[in-house]
């Protein structure tokens, strides 16, 4: 089985986590509970939460956006995906939490172990309002077949977290058309239409990017998404937002109106809800917490429905994710300017790392103050804060040197990280917020000397990340069809990653966003023009490093030909690969025409940007690989 | 909307097709049925089908193996896919049935046109015994949503189809082990290993080649798959195979019985699925007609079972199937006997043809009699029934020549074919069967003068078959992902065909086997090592020619690192690929070695089996490429 067990000094020390799990096996045996389920996400399913909705992390210790927690009254154990793996051990390294490595053959999946750790007629609890519906209705009936019943209705934090933060009252903003390039009233339009295409009339969203997206709003509400709390329900009659009235000024409440949009407290979204009404809505189980879902089909079954109404609720893909990945061209003009101001600051940034870093003198002298995986996440903000229209981060920045390379998303802490030195290689993943657009680019570098195991590994990474970049493909492919691009050339020397290759990118929004994606699994989801996806194979040697090298790609008509329409990808990321880790006999020629041909792009884009000297600077690192 | 119309002159002429149609209709209002659907499968879900059950052909005309017709009071059409579009349109001409074009994002799907033409109250029959119960299951749920209903008790073809044949009686015979590599009683233990992993005791099997792959018995009952009519059931108590008596000798009766095969009669089936038992049974819904899956479930639901009994039916995929796939050493050595055998008719039939074909006098002299596509599926046959232990085709041979090569899955007939004439491309795609295995094999070969873009088109096909023999990927890889490599050259030169890239491929059994398959739509089935499968992209250019070139691979281990077991293919096929309509300017340098390797090892297996002329002969053939 793959359950690992975490070395800990269990006898004796005081272990915070084991206290906070001590807490919530009060209430479940108040409540008469045999397990209770924490999940990573909230109320809207997100993957970047509020602070309030934090309780896996409170209640763990475990830091990554990925991981539910399962505490029995005798166990306690945390599920995450291959990402997590070392910082998941880490983390829960003096807790009583055992670590198990989610989607490996050999780990036993939550519902199964849960099955296994109790009896017929003991009770699981979840708090349905921040548990996905999906995921919950597949557990509830796999839990029903060994007679252990799911119940839905607690939040134990609320009670046993003492200093649990309140949610977040920020300010709502408008998005304004000038970057959003369409009206609020004309994508509301435009997602009644396709919601009328599935049969239905109104539509139920939670999600908040695509809320934000709809509405042309944004907020503060949560860490890197430029995101307000809020739900929607729009119909040929209604576009509500259900949103804290504090967040809105008069002007901004104002300005909605105009849009046809009518604001109602959140509190009030059950209630509404539970109205009968005459609709059939559309609703992603997959997008909304259990706590709706039920709300929603609950009403339909009790409300005494006239005979006429045979569907009244239609659990599908949200339509407005879809047409939310589709970019307008003013949002993709608005990425082609965000890359040149993103690109200009990480060319400044890392001019400053190797002056700072590989000009350092060796140890023992006293020349420069340290860089540390730390401070160059500072550091590259400093320099993208200096960009027109930057808001922020769009996730906190990945800078992992040496062995902290081999651990996926990494957060290096100020405390606890390593001192970049002169030798080895250093990923660094970071995106920026701009108003016309959001960015996310991974960069692996020479910090000094490299091995030859490394300089294989490097071209591999990138041998993937141009396949992919220069694929052509018809129309209605879908991305896991393509993801093999990416990891061949590791194929053929028995390498894998155990991530995703790619994945969409919201337009002043999430980093992270669907419904397409470039990954083994399968999606049905094909890739459509206007669609913007990463490219972002990776190599990681457990305690060694790790390699990943990553652009944004916008897709794009390539040709129509008696087999119908073909696409190929854009790259929109603007910033130098390092060439000095490439084994350069391990490429092809059209491998190497595509590199010179884009450092030639981000040298002509860039460029008028930089000072005489920076420039100067960024000729020695785009030199054209020549091929023998 | 996609639907085409076949211009026909119904005015005057007596159509035979819409004469059975007018029979089909009298049936139907007899019935108070406003549609009937005829699908193009059995009673055991087969690809080939004895001619007892080929009522869709003798319907509509239309011979392909994969189509389904559907009549109304008014209308009928016919859906089929892609391979078969220029033969269906051929072969309806003349008839009232219209051709819908499968799978185009344009074309109506069944469902939707049956719902467009008919109306809430109004019956759709099918024959139960002969539709996958699937299928009826889903074309059920989504007609009953507009009211419709589907009957599924009615075999027109009894009353109407006046001199059909009856079911073949052809006799079963052993398939030793020496062949098979396992005793029938060690497959079935197999089987119910894994249907006790799944929660089940027994398991009802109705696909012809798993019975046959099971019990190791083989017949001629159906054309060019070495089956006979039957259905199993097993469990740990009963293996019982269903059949017609009349097939078995006694000594053969024997044999079965010393496995603990029991014979009970074939019309004996549903009574005995009728009968209450204690099992919980796997079944698959898309591998059993509706007559049998209604009448597993039913009974389950009428027996007044004990309420311990939750589960009493468990809809998987076979297992048996899979296991069916994955072959042993004995097969696979098997396979790789064959295969020269295959290879030196090969060689001796494309020196025949050429001598024949590329040597004739012009058009005006008399030297040569006529080679055309249709003898040179009878040339090609004598020349594989003078090898060790073949005992047929394993399908009719498809010999494309010039615009035929463009109809997917042709099959030339007598009276109205193509004389082979030196010039342009032949393609010929055709497969044995031998004891010790079966092959499916497709070159296209230069008869005379090419043009580029055939060269051209002819050079990508050969890159995407080269790409796929030599990928190298992890355990757990599905064929949808593998997909690509034999279409990406092709892409990028906006070319794509229509078909699936790879099925798997019968020991001694049906030339199209599941349940895995290398194809662009997402199948879960993981390729494993000992599964065997083709790799055929082609071209095809409509009126003009078509290019597929096809070997079967062996998935075999290649390596186990860090991160897992890796796979690779072996190729078995053996035999020459025509060098002449190569562009070698398009090839890798590493595609060329794959190349000349693949001919050297040809011709190492082959010659000792030939004559040093045609030694001599096949050496002009694999003459090396070289690289510039």
């Amino acid at each position: 089985m793959g359950m690992i067990c975490i070395q800990t000094d269990r006898n004796g020390i005081d272990n915070k986590m084991n206290n906070r799990i001590a807490l919530l096996r009060d209430f479940m045996q108040k409540q008469n509970l045999q397990a209770f389920i924490v999940p990573s996400t909230d109320a809207h399913i997100s993957e970047y939460i509020p602070d309030h909705w934090a309780s896996r992390q409170w209640l763990s210790g475990f830091t990554g956006s990925a991981g539910t927690v399962v505490v029995t009254l005798k166990k306690a154990g945390l599920w995450t995906d291959s990402r997590y793996f070392l910082q998941a051990s880490d983390e829960l390294s003096g807790s009583e939490i055992l670590l198990f490595k989610d989607r490996l053959p050999d780990t036993i999946c939550m519902a199964d172990w849960l099955k296994s750790e109790l009896k017929g007629n003991d009770r699981v609890g979840i708090d349905g309002n921040v548990y996905q519906a999906k995921d919950a209705l597949k557990l509830k009936n796999d839990l029903e077949k060994v007679k252990i019943t799911l119940v839905a209705d607690f939040d134990p934090f609320e009670t046993i977290w003492d200093d649990r933060p309140a949610l977040p009252k920020n300010p709502i903003r408008i998005h304004p058309v000038e970057y959003a390039g369409e009206s609020a009233s004309a994508k509301i339009e435009r997602v009644l239409t396709e919601v009328k295409k599935k049969g239905a009339q109104a539509v139920w969203i939670s999600t908040l990017d695509t809320i934000a997206w709809l509405f042309n709003i944004r907020g503060t509400d949560v860490p890197y998404n430029p995101v307000a709390i809020a739900h929607a329900f729009i119909s040929h009659y209604e576009r509500i937002l259900f949103t804290d009235r504090d967040k809105l000024t008069e002007k901004i409440a104002e300005s909605l109106k105009n849009e046809g949009i009518q604001v109602v407290d959140y509190s009030q979204r059950r209630d509404f809800l539970s109205k009968p009404n005459n609709y059939t809505i559309c609703i992603d189980s997959s997008k909304v917490s259990y706590a709706i879902y039920k709300t929603v089909t609950d009403t339909l079954s009790e409300t005494g429905v006239e005979a006429w109404r045979t569907k009244s609720c239609i659990d599908i893909k949200s339509v407005a994710d879809l047409l939310k990945s589709i970019k307008n061209e003013v949002e993709t003009e608005g990425f082609r300017r965000v890359m040149i101001r993103d690109g200009v600051a990480l060319t400044r940034f890392f001019r400053w790392l190797e002056s700072n870093v590989i000009s350092t003198p060796l140890p023992g002298s006293s020349a420069l103050p340290s860089v540390t995986e730390y401070t160059i996440g500072l550091v590259l903000k400093e320099y993208r804060s200096q960009q027109q229209n930057f808001t922020g981060e769009s996730f906190s920045t990945i800078a992992g040197h040496a062995a902290s390379g081999a651990i996926n998303h990494y957060r290096p802490n100020e405390e606890n990280c390593l001192e970049i030195r002169p030798e080895g290689l250093l990923l660094i993943d970071s995106g920026g917020q701009y108003l016309d657009g959001t960015t996310d680019i991974t960069r692996t570098i020479a910090m000094g000397p490299v091995t030859e195991e490394m300089k294989r590994d490097y071209t591999l990474v990138l041998k993937g990340m141009i396949a992919l970049s220069r694929a052509i493909f018809p129309a209605r492919t879908r991305g896991s069809q393509l993801d093999i691009l990416a990891r061949k050339a590791m194929w053929e020397h028995g390498i894998n990653y155990g991530h995703g290759t790619g994945h969409g990118v919201g337009h002043y929004l999430n980093v992270h966003e669907g419904p397409h994606s470039i990954r083994q699994e399968e999606n049905p989801v094909t890739l459509q023009k206007g669609m913007i996806v990463t490219s972002e194979p990776g190599i990681y040697r457990d305690h060694q490093y790790g390699i990943r090298t990553e652009n944004m790609l916008l897709t794009t008509q390539a040709m129509k030909t008696d087999y119908g329409d073909f696409y190929q990808f854009e790259t929109l990321t603007l910033c130098y690969i390092d060439t000095a880790p490439i084994l350069k006999e391990m490429l092809t020629k059209d491998e190497i025409d595509w590199l010179n041909r884009y450092h030639q792009t981000v040298y002509e884009k860039l460029s008028p940007h930089l000072t005489p000297i920076e420039n100067e600077w960024l000729k020695t690192k785009i030199k054209p690989v020549i091929y023998n």
